[in-house]
């Protein structure tokens, strides 16, 4: 499907409406996949350094949702009705996480996609995450 | 299945290996079932006023976490292997959420729990959701 | 919520609309929850005699698809979107499943269930089960 | 990882331990990636010709199931603990089904799957699929 935004419209749009976590997450790539960056920080941690399960959550969350507005515009609005995780391997201490993602369905209220989380240089993956977001009706505005 | 931990011991717990995000979480009760409370302020909400998703999964993790400790005794290396939540239902803005708990397996290696999620004072819950974890090997260790 | 069919109308619609399945099943009791049979023969068994995930599966799906039908009339074009169960005992041999089905959401688009399945006779669950449903706009028909 | 076991084998396991569905299934390619397949007959349909829910979580079991056991040998053992899946779109009438199968984690005691249903000759997926299976200690076997 044709995206509807680029990175720099993409960034700008979390910033307005995301402005308390924005600043955690860089795109990376964005294309038939999208890769999201989080940038971890102490506060991401749990003890042992590992990255906490409600970070991998945010990231993924942010991910898909990203993917979908590349897609269809920015709405605000979109909201996830189900998300499901496994977590698969321990992330690498001090190593950023990357989440690649792909949307799966884009329909006119259900829009589904799935992350794979890796940390950054590391191969396998430490996390898989699917999501549905339900896409409210003639919600799509204008770009910022 | 007979408790191992108290309120009291299960929040110092909390605040010794959990140091960054004990603060946020109180049991509120503890028993077959056990509700925790998650102190909502500006560091969880979203844009509207909502508890972000991310909060809930915090929620719902810490609080099934506590139900596992308090039947095995403190084992701080039992982890999150799978967690699925469906978002039902917008939280009530400026309202504390608690997370209702019980455990539905509490096997040798894997124990699973449910937690269903109420803005305080409301009777329809905003979230359910389910987790699995894995418990590790002879890891049971003497309380704090 | 009020119930809009009663078990005699609910197994007359699975008859007409799953007339392959619906002789599997039973509905036992209808209110508040839900509780549907799995009559259990031969062709649900593994080896070992014990009920077979896709088995568990149906029982969930047809358990909250009922639960839903019965608040909102026969819509035979309510479909699944999102399952997740997890299979936490073995089930008893030769006995047949019980599902008890609670709605946790029923919206205009969306309706969310759960089910907990037992063995008949046995206290513990084998099987959680949470789906979601895609509701037809104006799909609601006159009864069979 | 490398393979344990080939085409044959894992068919001729299949057809030994779950005589009841194994005539069902067809392994089409088995690599980095197996493909397997459903050979649809009126018993995985739904009225309009779709293929049943249950169908489909049969197809993606089945698929991980063996997707594990050509790389640890036959585990007749091996138990289903979680599943999570997405019905992302109707299948085609009169179509087979067909499951990518990859293997996102395989640990001493929990194994991560993936499954992604095509209709065949279709190229948007019906439905995602994510399943985790308890690896019992010790209980690989000489294969058939």
């Amino acid at each position: 499907m044709q995206l509807q935004m680029d990175v720099t419209s993409l960034e700008a749009f979390l910033a307005q409406e995301f402005p308390q976590v924005a600043g955690m997450f860089a795109i990376e790539r964005l294309g038939e996949e999208l890769v999201v960056r989080l940038k971890v920080d102490g506060s991401h941690l749990r003890p042992g350094g590992t990255v906490s399960g409600p970070s991998m959550f945010a990231l993924a969350d942010v991910g898909i949702y990203l993917a979908i507005l590349a897609r269809i515009g920015p709405v605000a609005l979109a909201v996830t009705t189900n998300a499901s995780i496994d977590f698969l391997r321990k992330p690498a201490a001090g190593a950023d996480l990357l989440a690649h993602v792909r949307m799966l369905k884009l329909g006119r209220s259900l829009a589904v996609g799935e992350a794979l989380i890796y940390s950054e240089g590391q191969g396998a993956p430490v996390a898989r995450a699917s999501m549905t977001y339900a896409i409210p009706p003639k919600a799509v505005q204008p770009g910022p």
